[in-house]
Formats: structure tokens, C-alpha cells, sequence
């Protein structure tokens, strides 16, 4: 079938490649002409044969709402856009009723697999009505891992960027999980070679996972991690996770703590701590005056 | 080889027929005489050709100190007796010594495999001398999964039981991170199937790995967890680890607040919570007096 | 000076009186004829003299936002309008904006101080422009305790109530810590007497405070607090300090951890204990297929 | 009455002169000649009448310990040690035992109080047998603060420590909120003047407190904590009230968050935060070959 797809990044450019092997006509556009098949949106859109389809792969925000209002006047009733990106769930919603006001469908996609995916494929999270999902499934099928799993209609509008969301909030925690597991070994004298308590966890253990063969391979670059600081960026979906828990009243501990970790590791000189050095001095008895 | 093993519970006894599978030579002691080969573990000593190894796999803490105590007293220099329960990494020091002291050996086994490692091998890792644990490399191989993984010499005595310790502290972390997820995906309505959610992540993702298969098959026996309790017991690994976090001033905070929600989980009524709802009725104005 | 009061409940009721205490008129409006002062808030606008000072004292939210509107319509350029409510500090500017349309004035003020207040007085944290605050420093010197405490005008609109707000996330932090030592305490048999524990760190104590002192009251009532369920709500505030930090990357894991103690206080049964609880029994060796 | 005092540091220092002021006859024994009032603890002893009280106020482990093997040699049946150092609750019953071999009674005490206790009085919990405690009930009238509060015999030996223990404990958790909340109030534009918003709160709110004032003495000298570095120690109570929970299996979310937020602050590189950054490199696609 023939799809238009927006934002030709990484992740984008990738995809295009793989919908590409799988037999399908893909016209990409993207801001950077040296990647892109079309000069502009309006070109796009008339390189596709109605019903059209257009997945939007571009940063969630101001620069996905700017393409969807652009859709928005370009396409026709029974068009459908897909949007791929990191979108906030609570903005899908509101595009499904922007777009659905001249008839356009519209499905949103959580889109999981990095730069692994263009050869072991995308998981893909979808929501949205049955019917505008159901023409997509030859691109969903060229997008997905080979065998039973990697795809879900998980729900109505919102629900694939919501589970997507939860998706990375989970990761957060399990890279939270074995960062803290090797720091702590990293500590004690009686353990030799962190990097080989790794390696041997990569099966029969009960928590052998994808995230672990990385962190071997990151040990195995550098064993002691020496190379890096530790800093670590958060993208929206962590701390979208926690506002959703929030506000289901949901506790979420270990991913929350795991967001926090990230924020903290920015700081280069906690304020908070500085307010709890400042109480122990006061404490210690510097000549301070107190209201009492 | 010759093997001595002490404990034929569900793992112990699961791990001899690994072993003669293996083309070994295992002599079982278990207390219940249906299981053991032997009426006593003098009689278990005496079975065995010098220089002997005893593996005991018996619960941590009395139990274990028992058979070492009585093992110090049947073997002799030169023998190596393997604790493969889940002793405290700290226990382990104490046994070396006390068994050091008639020139036994002593190594340390942490065992995770569960009711796989009959047929998918059991993770070893192990700590003590080199020279007590290269005789039992033989042993180890028998129960190791098959390929490059699943054993690590990890380090001096107390090493494996740490490194296992640790293991069982990152296993805590990351099935908080799917629970968490799955309860905020069940609580939002845009979401219509969590279990197929969950089902889709088994491949092409970022959180894919060996519990969130468990995680799906436990779905597919009962897809809402209806038949279930939320409440869960923790064994003596996930206290240790924060124990030795705290000793070395590591932070810990998703596995720690991991193991507090399983202590919270079973309580039937929070005392701490009945505190806070006091402090609330007193700001609400109920008629009580102020020391001020 | 002359002061509308909109809200007449258990909060604005006593403001009422307070202010009038202090040589005030205040004109009070309720949808509680009962209690009201006059019939409707046209004749509240009516029996003041311009330029007119209306402070709202009504639930956060929709009741708020109607009683802004309606002030909108009634008011005139030079008038000001005070909400002493719980609104949350996004809401100010807003109001702040719709006000503004119209030339009317708009402060935020949040109010702590509960059933205490009518006689010890109100702490009072301000936001908005000096020309709104200055002209309402008498009534805030009549709320506020005696003494140099208890008032800032903590910047532009929405200081106040973000101020406020902040109050309640450290207020959550601290009722949390009393409570958890309160528990563990309890759990201890070498301490006979909790309450006399508590007791006696009302003086000399780091940690004397007015909370204990309603902590300390509490257990005079009921030593062990059996009367009580550990049932704890929260108000918007704790999740909006939550958000908030999460807004500008600050890590907040005493408050979190409060707030989601709270939660978790409300759950009969704990979904995602049921997933840990499930994880456990696959590993424990029911009779489950792994997708591996 | 008379007391011997050992351990004249700031601490015990105060504390002799306190007891002084009230009319005692207290002998101070320290290793630096310049403080100490006789050349031994030899000398201390035989300068006191039987039945003698000894007050030990050293630093805890192993300077406690050596004090009271000395003391078990110089003193007598019917004599009593009193550790009011900031022993681990469990050694308090090894010492009891210790000295009850030769009927030498024992008594542990909490102090609370730092350098304002010499003018404010020290709060003292304590434990140990009633025939023990009662005749000490003038040392401790002197040392407490004036009024009905700051003393508890809070039960048997061990509650003191105990006691005091968790005072430390919730210390560390409501420092860690007024903390999180200067940070919050600090980042957020539309407050001007945060240290003003502290000082309003030491009248009419919840959180009023002695750490609150203390808070705003600290910051009436730095008002943002420029001069500080985020770096906080803890002292050993933390982490026992932690492992305390931990055996007792009560959550203490919020206190053990802040002694985590305290061992995060002194790492200059979070080995946790390397992994996670690792970690994201490697979805992030440099060329690295994962085991699959």
C-alpha cells in the first residue's frame, strides 16, 4: 500500500526503509532536503492516492501539532493520520477531534525499538477506532518483529502512546534496577569482577533481559564505566508516567524514584542538601539566634 | 565426580537428577528418608573417596549452621564443603573459618533457576579460593544452562552469596517496574486489553526479558489477577541488599522501595496511615486541646 | 475597611468573624441563606463602596471559576478580586488574565490554619502586584496571628498559592516521618510506652514541632489509635507539589513517597502486589508454558 | 547527688555543667588533662561513694565499649553505668549483661539537645529496670528542659537508644521536607523571596516547628545557601532506624528516602547514573553487538 511518511530522523528515515523492504510505496517527507522524496507537505499529499494515509514521526509538541494543523487543511474526509512520535497521550484526544471535525481519522502509535529496529523490527502500541486501524495493518506488518508479538491495538484513541508511556516508565525502573545492583557491587571488596556477575546472569537467572545483554555490552566497552559521567537525560514519558499515576492515584515508587534519580544526577550541587547542611550547622551550634 | 549433597528438597533434589544426568556420582542426604539415599550424613561421609565435596543445600541461617558444624566434625583436610543455600554473604566468612580450621575448604554458591533448572540449568555463582572451587568445575558445568553463560567465579569467599544477594535485589526492582505499570495501565479506561498490552512487549522492545514472559503467562491463567491477594512475601535477599547498601552508602531507592511495598502489602490495616488520618482529624477541629 | 466574602463555610465562616473582630465591615455571601449575609452576590456588589474588595473563599475548580465569572460581570475597572481558596497556582494566572480585561485586580492567597485559625490566626501567603496587595493590608493584618509571622507577600500572582502549596508538600513529608517512627516504635517490644515516648519530645527535641503536638494529643485520645482505619485522603495540593516538580526537574522523594503512602492507604487490595504475588507463584513452579 | 561523668567533650562538657548548676556534685573524667577533673577513671571511681553512678558519654562502639570493660573491672555490685552516648540500641543489652555479671546495673539514655541544651535542657529517653532508672531521677530532673516534657523512661534496656534512635530518624525526614520545598520554592519564578515565605510560616501553620526556625536563622545568614556545598553527613541513627525497619518489615519510605538523598549527596559521580547512561547509549545505536 502506499503510505506518506512525515519526519525522516533516525527513527523516521529507518522505518521508511523497512516499509520499503516489505514491498510498500513510501513517500517521505522531511525538512532536510538531502532526505526527503518531496519538497513539501502539499507535494506529499499529492503523490497518494485517496484514502490517504500519513504517519507523522516528528518531536512531540509544537512540532507535531504544526504538521497535524498543516494535515489538517491538506488531506479529505476518510484520510487517516498516524502519529509515531513521542506524543503526550492527553494530545491525542484533542488531534482526533481536530482532524476528526472534517472527517480525517486518526491513530496514534507508541513506537518502541531504537536503532534496533530497522533489522529486529518496531514494537508498535496503536489506539484508535477499528476502523481507522484496521487499513493500517499491511504497514503495521511491515513494521513489526517476525512472529506473535510486537504489536497491540491496545484501545481506543490515546491508549497506544498512554501504554507506549507506561512502556518507558517500566524501563526507567529496570535500568534503575540493575544500576543500582552493579554500583553496589562495584563496592564491595569480596566481588572481583562485576562484569563477569553480569555476564553470567545472561541466562537461567530470573532477571536475564535485553536491558542486561546492553549492560554487558556497555561493560564490555568499558568495564568500569569509566568513560562516562553520570548524568542522565529524562525524555517526557518518564515523568508523563508519574502524572498519570498522579492522576489515577496510583503509587509508583520504584519508577518515580528512578525519575528522580535522573534529575538529581543533573544537578551539579543539590540545593536540597544544601538546606540539610545548613540545618546540621545550625544544630552544631554555630552563634546563630533562634526566634525562640 | 563423586558428590555429597545435603538437602533434597525442591531444588536439592531437582539439582541431583542434573547432576547424574550430568554422569556424576551423587550421594543424597535429606532428612525425609523417602528422598535420601542415606540413612545419615556420617553414612553420606563415608560413601564418598577423599579429598570430599559436600554440597549443602539446606535453608539459610540454623539449618545451614547445623550441617556445618556437624560436616566440620565428619570431614577432613583437604575436603571442600559448598554452601549452595542462600546464606547471608556474611555467614560465609564465619563458615570458612570455622571449617579453615581443620584445613577444610569452603565455597559459597548462589543458585537461581527456580523449577526451570532441572531442564534449562541452574545460574552459579560462586566465591572462595581458587584452588577449592577449580575441583568443581565438573560439578558446576553439570548444572550450568548450556552456552557461555550462567557461571562466575565471582570472587573471594562470600563473593557468590553477594553477587546472588544482589541478583535477587535487582529481580525486586524489576517486578515492582511491571507492577506498577500493569496497575496504571488497568486503571485507565483508554486501554481496553493490558494483558495483550503486556503480551506485545515480548518482542522488539526495550523491556522485554525472561519475568515479563512469566508476567504474560500469569495473565493468561487470570487476567485480572482476580484470583490473587495483593500480598507478597519477601525472603531474606532483598533485606540484605538494602543492609548493604546502607553499609556502603549506596543509595538504593527502587529496590528499597520495593521491598517497603511488599511489607506494606501485608498489613492489613497500615499503622503509619492511622497516624496520619489522627493528624488530619486534629487540623479538622475536632474538640482537643493544644499543649501551646 | 469594607471586604465582600464569598464562601461562608467552616474556612470563610470564621474569616468572617475574625475580620469583623478587628473593626472590619464585611459583607458575607453564601448559597447557604442560613449563614448568608445578603441574597445574592449582585447585592454583596451593591452594599460595597468602590473600589470594591471581594475575597472568594470556595472549593478549587469549578467552583471557583463560577464565582470568578460572576465577579467579572459585577465588578468594575479599579475593584479587586482575592481567592483564599485552594486553587492551584495555574489557575491564578488565568484569572488573573480574565480579570484583567476588565481592569479588575486579582490577588492569590493561601490561607493555612484550619479550626485554629479564628483565634491564633491565619498564616496568609500572598501573590499579585503591589498596587492589588497594599490597599488589602488591613484585612491581612486582622487575619493573620499576632506578632512578626504569619504573612509574606511571596511575589507575583500565583506566588501565593504555589507558596501554599509547597506548605502542604512539606506538611505531607513530616506527618509521614512522625508517622513512620510512631509505627515502628509500636512494633518494638523494648519501648512499653509509645506515647510517653512522644510525649517527651515536646520540649528539647530537634524535632518538637505543633504537629507533634497534635500527634501527642491524638494518642491522649486513643493511645493506639484502634479507633482508626489507616485510611488517608489527600487534597490537590500534595499531587500538585508533585507535578510541579516534575515541571522544573527537582527531586521530590520525601513528599512522593508521602503522597503515595496515601494512595496506597486507600486500595482494600493492591493491584500491583497482586502482580509481584503473581510473579512469584510462576517462578515457584506452577504448571506454566514460557513463551521461551 | 553524685555522679561521675566520663567523656567531656561538648557534649558531656555542658552536661557536667548543667548538673553543676543544680547542686550536684559531679567528677569529670576526659583524656584531655585541661577538661578532666582527676588524672582516672581509676581516681574518678574511688572519688565517688558507693552505691556510685557513672555517666558515660563517649563516642559509640568501640570508645563505649572500652569504657565500660574498664568500669565492669572498677566498680562494684549494687553500682550503675549509664551510657548516654549515641549507642546502637542493641548493644545496650550486651553491656547489661556484660556488667549484670558482677550486679553492676545498667541504664541507657537518648539525649537530644546539642549545644542549646546547656540553657535549654537536654531531652533524655531512657531505658533499663525501674530500680535502676528511679534512683538517677535527680540527674535527670537536672538535665531536662524545664516543664512536664523532654524526659520518658521509655521501657526496658534498649528503649532509650531505641527511642532516640527514631527521634533521628524522623529528624532526617523533616529536614529532608523543609529541604525539598526551599529547592521547589527556589527553582519557581513567580516567588520572589523564598526566605520571607519560610519566615511567614513560624507563626499560624501546620509546619511550624523548631527546625523551620532553624531553617530560617540559616538562611537569614546565607539567603541561598551559597556559602553551603549539597553535601550532607549522617550519622549512624539513620541508618539504624532503617535496618530497625527492616527487621521489624515496617515501610519507612520518606525517612529512608532522605538518608539515600544524604549517601547520594557525597558521591561526586553516581556510579548508578554512569549505568544509566551506559544504558542509553546503547539504544541509542553506537555500533555495539548485543547477545542475541
Amino acid at each position: 500500500m502506499q503510505l506518506g511518511l512525515v519526519g525522516l530522523g533516525r527513527m523516521g528515515g529507518n522505518m521508511r526503509e523497512r516499509i520499503r523492504r516489505a514491498g510498500h510505496t513510501v513517500v517521505g517527507y522531511d525538512r532536510n532536503p538531502e532526505v526527503s522524496d518531496v519538497g513539501s507537505l502539499e507535494e506529499l499529499v499529492g503523490r497518494l492516492d485517496a484514502p490517504r494515509t500519513v504517519w507523522v514521526m516528528v518531536p512531540a509538541g509544537t512540532a507535531t501539532q504544526t504538521v497535524v494543523d498543516e494535515l489538517k487543511d491538506l488531506l479529505s474526509a476518510g484520510d487517516t493520520v498516524v502519529d509515531g512520535g513521542n506524543s503526550r497521550w492527553t494530545d491525542d484526544e484533542k488531534h482526533a477531534a481536530e482532524l476528526g471535525v472534517k472527517g480525517i481519522g486518526f491513530v496514534d502509535a507508541g513506537v518502541s525499538g531504537g536503532v534496533w529496529g530497522l533489522e529486529n523490527g518496531y514494537a508498535l502500541m496503536v489506539g484508535g477506532d477499528e476502523k481507522h486501524v484496521k487499513p493500517l495493518k499491511p504497514i503495521f506488518e511491515a513494521l513489526k518483529p517476525e512472529g506473535p508479538y510486537g504489536y497491540v491495538h491496545a484501545g481506543r484513541v490515546g491508549a497506544g502512546h498512554f501504554s507506549k508511556m507506561v512502556h518507558n516508565g517500566i524501563e526507567y525502573a529496570m535500568m534503575q534496577a540493575y544500576a543500582e545492583g552493579w554500583e553496589l557491587l562495584e563496592k564491595v571488596n569480596s566481588v572481583d569482577n562485576v562484569r563477569e556477575v553480569f555476564r553470567s546472569w545472561q541466562e537461567g537467572t530470573v532477571i536475564r533481559s535485553w536491558l542486561l545483554d546492553l549492560a554487558v555490552n556497555a561493560l564490555d566497552d568499558d568495564e568500569h564505566l569509566q568513560k562516562l559521567k553520570g548524568f542522565a537525560q529524562d525524555s517526557g514519558e518518564g515523568r508523563w508516567t508519574v502524572e498519570a499515576a498522579i492522576d489515577h492515584a496510583v503509587p509508583l515508587p520504584a519508577i518515580t524514584a528512578s525519575l528522580f534519580a535522573r534529575f538529581a544526577s543533573r544537578q551539579d550541587d543539590s540545593p536540597q542538601m544544601k538546606m540539610i547542611a545548613a540545618l546540621r550547622n545550625q544544630f552544631g551550634g554555630h552563634a546563630v539566634e533562634s526566634k525562640e
